[in-house]
């Protein structure tokens, strides 16, 4: 993460937990083989193209096992790395390279594979001013890791959780009886440090949205067309934003609504991940 | 999951958790516009073909919040599902449904995703008796629901963790001396309730495997017709397991070796998610 | 609180660590003359006037030690009470009443002083525009509860923590070098759900905040003149927020400011208790 | 607290709760304008003369965000301190001092607080043999720090908890049946290391649980000359303690009493803070 | 547990971490064989005399896998308990019998044995007026049950541990220089509701913490002789304890000396456990 | 343990868990009497003959609570130790010598109470193939330190619990059908890693578990003869493994049977402890 500090207070304690999944009373394989320490060195190697992404945590992982492990970095988190690249080697007791190496890896694959995806967009979308957001669908008790590896690939974080922003669906408007009455009761709950933003479904609703002074106006499953008719109505008087269906086919036609910002799940949801792998564990006299 | 009772000791816990990480105080658009109790009701809908697995977890992050919400499931997990078909109801205060939805619709869409691309690699594995085994590259603190996914597309659990499962890697074999030194390290260490596995990546090493009397031999990283001389040299005297590289390409080669296990990690960290949605969410009398 | 489902993630956690704070292993006292469950009551009593909040965490404290308790309410959290006045009756298992009491009294006499303090606060600044804002000098471990007993007074909150809202103070400029730095990496880190805050000194800094298109100004230890100039100056543009030194002899000058909000820690920190009591224990039979 | 080691089990987790609670995912301010570790310091000033309580707790806060972090003290616990002193510097990350200011801040001026409304009760006190005592009246999961400030202060501590100290009242009292039933059934019950309390509201009460063998009474909500009789009528057989409503107008009539100790709820739920700043902030080279 | 109440603050914590420890993911076998859910019943069978102890954590076992568990109590803590009795029956889901036997069992049967030894000894001081009393050395994580168990076979529990009692060893003497000096400082530091204990080795020392005002004073490692005679010096104006190596052979001399207390570790760290178990499971319709 | 990695994630929270149970708030005595850092050193002393075990344990209690502790180990973990033998010495301050000494020494003393157990047991089967296992009937909560005492008295671990062996037993046979279905039923749901053992207790249920290809049949509550018969009946086709009774007495007719394995509940749950000792604490210039 890009803050250490943090570290000691959520990300440790994840990270800890994922280490406990993965022995739940002991390395039975190299306890039976190692009984001692013997220190050694490992290279993490790149085998697929991509963005670096949880450099951080990956040496987390070791050092939570044994603060004496040394993990030297040769690549930063938003780095594009190439297959065959060497990213880092961790230095320490064989013991903890081989018991830490599965959960390292698990965290930095699929932190690397959500940078690069969102890399993947916000390339595309270069050119247009509309910039890319995530949303919350990612993996339960790994937010904090793919909300940064987004920030990372140079995507834009929506509200953190349900307690950070206010966001007014159908079903918050159906319960206050209209947009308006939604709009007014979330600025009398909450009427100083939160943005309110609406989600609309049509050009109605986008025209009630405005009225009632939202500061964010999400299109929702809206046409083309609709939504270019929507940023013009709306016309910088609220901040905007696309949701949803993002690919390769589609943004071009997201290129041309003009919109501030288009959201995506796949980045964090679908993203796959990069594959990585420490090679070459060799003991060191 | 299969067994409720497991749910008190670890899932609970877990959902718990996720629900915390999206609602670090309170739900604040909810709050603002739902300040009271209103019994309501909504559709769980499938989006998009798959095999639907996770259902209890589900319903779970709805009854964690409030017991009283009733979870009406019209499929069981492992039952093949297709656009636009309801697959559940959840019914109680409208508070629970929209604060629980996220989460609730977060772990059911992953754990469908795994079990969808672990069915499609089990159908592609017909007609031969090799069967599909996944990894240990799970997502962190998700192994519990995505082995139990693995398990619901028909797939065959491999060890749960480094702690109840003996697998020699070459860095278990280099810290030993030798295959036989490391067979008899971890025979000494766990005689009774483990099977030992060894990792070979030649046929001598395949050999010097079967000589130690190891009950599994994992051939990594081989040609195919290394795999099929190493089943063929290995007989039946020891479980058999093919690792990595599973793809619609690779399989009918696969199918050939005759190996008793295929292992493969992108059916848990690259499957992404199954489509799902909660719709028609509508206040009861 | 106003939202029982968020209690199952937070507050519960809170009660029950309070409750073996006062428990370490066991009520001595009720252990030895009450080893058998009787029936009994007791009623809530107020001994001082003020505004009562925290009648849910009052129940929960009882609840959490025996579901069975029974806690009748005749009073809601922000009515103002009398000395005398009957505000509850706990009914259940004489040992839950016993065990339970001081942790139900400390956090209601706790909640009820905030909210009292706040509402006289609130009442103080009636007739004009500026509305009351808390601050994060709450006790630690008890943000959830005070914050929440702010709004019950009337007050409205300000940010939750560090992590849901951007507040520029002095020394972050100084790191950004500018205000205008500041508020730029501010935006440029955070550009989607966060308003942006920035603490001024003088009217020149205010200027640039204005400048710099914060959404939000605090005037910090400002003269009542210096203050009025900036709200002129500010003219709408941005939201503006007086800080600190609220009290009965400041708040005329104030109001005359025009300031949007004021922000007070005292209703927080030095609010002292209500003064409440558990009387009239009897067994029923 | 005086002594470190006990905040290894106890102090440690409650300071990381209350960080916790202050960034529940990051310090987004501080990231967006310090994403670099920048060395730096900053003066603890006070505000406010009283007694200054909990510069370990303040320390502390830093150093679990970061071990680095040098604090310096000047004053020692207990120490009585004056408006502009320079109490104590933090130097190290600049990010630590900024994420960590609030939540030891919270701390060290609740502890003062409490430590100099006990000092102040403490000298009015003094000229005779009755000592001050604390109650159970703290602020919910801030017990050993409360009750630590009230040591420092000058006072006294009662029971900690419900766990270590018998305390008959009212309602024990009446399911034991009558003062004798009760003492007894707890020196039944507790007969080696617990001192057994009663508490008694009128002469005669007194009287039985004197005859009761008593090691403590307790006299509740007694005219000043009943308690002088039931002082006399003890005799030093047993301590004695007065209960409730210790004010600067009641001290002198509670001093000719002659009670070896009395107890007050309001030096912990009603103290109020001392006013503290981190002031001058800067970088260092 | 005597008192349900306390089991929700701390027993049921412990033996939920108890069941997670025997089913760190999953129990195997019974999910294999059962997947679905099976009403049946089990008798728990007294396989060796003795008194019983722990039925409440044993049936709390079952419960918190499952609230719908009924356990049947033919017995209660503290009964003697012959081979071959029926001491309770639990019915529900076979899968909940099966897979919460041992964590139950492990319970009750060193409970039992606890309660058994103590209950041996405390027969063998039948006629003189010395009690037995236990000591911290229990096993670690199990004290709250333990040291319930010594009070069901009708032992008195001496401190909880080391926040609930001053006992001053040679080591804290010689910190403070002198058993006079230790004393008064002890009586400083806690003047309240704390006895003060003082550990000697000789007449000497039991002189000088007579004159220090010790209120119990414990005889370590002294002839029979000396014993007596140190009681005789005392002479009821400290309580006195004899510590240590309580058996059927010493306790004729012991019951001479006189003492008030005997202290005994035997009791809790070797008593061994009570042969029980769970027979005729069997499925009911 | 011998592995320093795993301590990292479940024996330091066991630890710190007794720790904490010790000291709920504070070391009131050691508080009382040594406010201020004091270097000292102390010896651990062996009073009874047997085999030491935990010494890592040990020193883990006193570095927990103080990092900078130095303790010095004379013996191993395994070591045949003789009264009056010195251990080991702990130097630090003193303060963490005396609040550390009892949940150090109630962990030493428990496991090396076990390996001394079972090292006699061990011994009593030498000049027979049979080796002894322990079983899950350890002590809640100290699994993990009970069964690595086990090893290190030169035992084998059984499964560690309910999540990592498979143990048909009646109920589990009764639950499929038959021993047939019931070794389909655990070869259909564990396939790959996991060996299957059967429960038996005649020659006929032998015979089935034989046929239904048991990886290791336990013989329960059989007759030496039928044990043998049972054995020879197997002939290696299976590993073997007797139930329970092993004692001076019936050792043997044990050795005579031939099996594999014999378990042994006894090692466990009624080893008792071995006498050790902390002595001569003295300060350090």
């Amino acid at each position: 993460m890009n803050n250490p500090i943090t570290e000691k207070l959520h990300v440790d304690e994840l990270i800890k937990m994922a280490l406990a999944e993965d022995i739940s009373n002991e390395d039975v394989t190299t306890n039976a083989v190692m009984p001692e320490y013997k220190k050694g060195t490992v290279d993490l190697i790149c085998k697929q193209e991509g963005v670096i992404c949880g450099l951080g945590v990956f040496a987390r992982a070791f050092t939570l096992l044994d603060p004496a492990t040394e993990v030297k970095l040769f690549k930063e988190d938003g780095d594009e790395v190439k297959k065959g690249e060497l990213l880092a080697t961790v230095t320490g007791d064989i013991r903890v390279l081989l018991s830490g190496e599965r959960t390292a890896l698990n965290y930095l694959q699929r932190m690397s594979g959500i940078a690069t995806a969102t890399r993947r967009v916000v390339k595309l979308l270069e050119g247009c001013k509309t910039r890319l957001l995530d949303t919350r669908k990612t993996t339960p008790n790994m937010r904090i890791f793919e909300k940064y590896a987004v920030k990372v690939g140079g995507g834009v974080n929506h509200r953190y959780n349900l307690s950070d922003g206010i966001l007014l669906k159908d079903n918050h408007i159906g319960a206050a009886g209209s947009i308006a009455a939604a709009v007014k009761a979330a600025r009398e709950y909450a009427p100083f440090v939160r943005k309110v933003e609406v989600e609309v479904e049509n050009l109605d609703m986008c025209r009630q949205a405005l009225d009632a002074g939202a500061d964010i106006i999400m299109l929702d499953n809206m046409s083309v067309e609709d939504m270019s008719a929507a940023v013009k109505m709306i016309g910088g008087r609220a901040v905007t934003e696309i949701s949803g269906n993002v690919t390769a086919q589609t943004i071009p036609s997201i290129k041309k609504v003009g919109a501030d910002f288009v959201s995506s799940g796949a980045i964090t949801h679908s993203a796959g991940i990069m594959d990585l792998s420490l090679k070459n564990l060799h003991p060191l006299d």
